[in-house]
């Protein structure tokens, strides 16, 4: 089987998880709805809605990277897969909560935890595309990934952190979010040569 | 007519009905809504989210093994195609009504006949894009479904005793997931082959 | 320029658009919500998603025989499509209102003129891909396009017959989902002919 | 790297963001919830998602055109395509705000500052795109883009008249959408040459 549909597929999950997060952003319903200040109530919202969208984003990219180098999925691919979308499609319940009550450690908490099983899902999937047979160019490129096993690191120190003051929960998820903004040279040097 | 269009439409309409569901699952509004306490009434409604992920997965990958041995489609695949998707878009509906009343006859029972629509429509649309000139290697990996049909009958058995009592419907439906998370062998072989 | 893209796109904005109209059937919030009386009133809702899902779904296959001939498309073109799309992405809203209220006059017409803006749309979309060089085999194909003129034609009686009884309107606009139901024979020959 | 995913994922994204606007036009819960009478509420709201249909199917329509002339992406123009979608999915919301409240300064400055993103996340997109080796027909092709700049302009011109009379920013934006009804002639013409 080729990786063609199934990348399809997830393109279009993640592009609606993306999207639909920003619906929970509702217009404010107060007397004074048509002024700026009616907006403030909305910031915290929209700053995890901002960093919902990175971190998908960044998921999706991470996505892209490694598909540009699988020639083949199976059946056990293909729910890995699943899973991972799964995952994904919890954040925009758990960015929600987290706007709302971004002061509180159980919203922190969760969403650390959401995005800790996007990572391990994320790991599980390219560790079992990695041993299918042609994709023997991703198992090389993906030889240390020091990027996702600092994130899956990072998200259960910021998970502990939250725990005792959930700023530091959110820290964390931020500079998670910072690491993965720079381009990967490592995957894009390997597409390169694989392409030639 | 080549499937090119049809598989990437029905993609997008499964890509949405997959991730739609999760917006059914509301923040609490509770007075201690910032506690994991307070989502402890979303259990159900998260499980009952997490059966209707696995079977609409489920439709998909079986979806995506089937195209892959279709050459042709006529007017009538298209309509017993859509009629298939009809099928699971239903499915967000009588799932938000299971998740808030899993002890009661009818939601379970809803859910069952949901299911079984699903898996009549698939049914129907594989055994027409069987006659159809030039899909011969499908009819031949298809020849004895067992799973299809099992899954049939088991939906039957799952509303029947859920006339009775609930809890035996929602076991049956776990059971049918668990059947097909068991990848296809028989199918992928038959890829293999056509792909050679 | 080539049609793959506009393609891709429209299949998108007519499957998110097929698929959030069930989002409008909400689950019963009565106090007998879990038996299967308290979903008699959503019956009319279903009905009027129904006929909705088979109007977009007809739409959706007229869009898929008409871009199988189209070669080229333009700036034009492009716009058309979008205008059509637009005219299909009113039909959430109007059959939520039709579902709501389908014994009054005017969500019938309503609901009629929105489809009368979607067949007009969609001609108006044909006749411009048609003058497109290059697209000749469409011009030949779409000679006389007795259903889209019939369809247009029924539409305006139904809006009509709305005006003194609902009903008529409602049962003119089943017709025209049975008239499309059956399968395009003149477009389907000619894409043989074409392939061929 | 190959343009193919990134195009066909920001499709997916503009795609959603097209439609759930409509999602956002509620049906009337009045006492006379059944006449044209009720939808009088609604124009604004209405006229207010058509303005924002225009300009989303714009930048579609521009995305669409620049596309055709990349050949390559790199890792920066993978973010940057993602704060350009960023930058659309936010627009459902200030489109809200805009129709429920067009008379007041704060809306219509906000939908402004919106369209203002979108049009420079869009010309910093270009910009990034045309640096890459490959697109050199894409420079060639932008090398005076007298409607982007004058968008731009015009998006700032209304955000400062909004200040002093709200009516003033909204006829601006209808102003910039009927600049870009007009199809782009110059990209047309540098797509036929590099097709030839």
């Amino acid at each position: 089987m080729t990786p063609e549909r199934l990348v399809a597929f997830s393109d279009g999950v993640v592009a609606i998880i993306i999207t639909i997060m920003v619906l929970e952003i509702k217009v404010p319903a107060s007397e004074d709805a048509d002024t700026f200040a009616s907006l403030k109530p909305l910031i915290p919202t929209f700053l995890a809605y901002l960093l919902s969208f990175i971190h998908v984003g960044l998921y999706w990219n991470n996505h892209h990277h490694i598909y540009k180098l699988v020639k083949h999925v199976n059946g056990k691919a293909l729910w890995a897969n699943l899973f991972f979308l799964f995952s994904l499609s919890l954040i925009p319940f758990t960015t929600d909560w987290l706007g709302e009550h971004y002061k509180s450690e159980a919203p922190v908490i969760l969403y650390g935890i959401n995005l800790l099983l996007c990572g391990a899902a994320y790991q599980l999937m390219a560790s079992i595309l990695k041993k299918i047979k042609g994709n023997e160019s991703l198992a090389g490129s993906l030889g240390k990934d020091i990027k996702g096993n600092a994130s899956v690191i990072l998200y259960i120190l910021g998970i502990a952190g939250s725990v005792f003051y959930p700023y530091i929960g959110i820290m964390v998820y931020i500079i998670v979010a910072c690491i993965w903004l720079v381009p990967d040279k490592r995957l894009e040097v390997n597409i390169i040569e694989v392409d030639e």
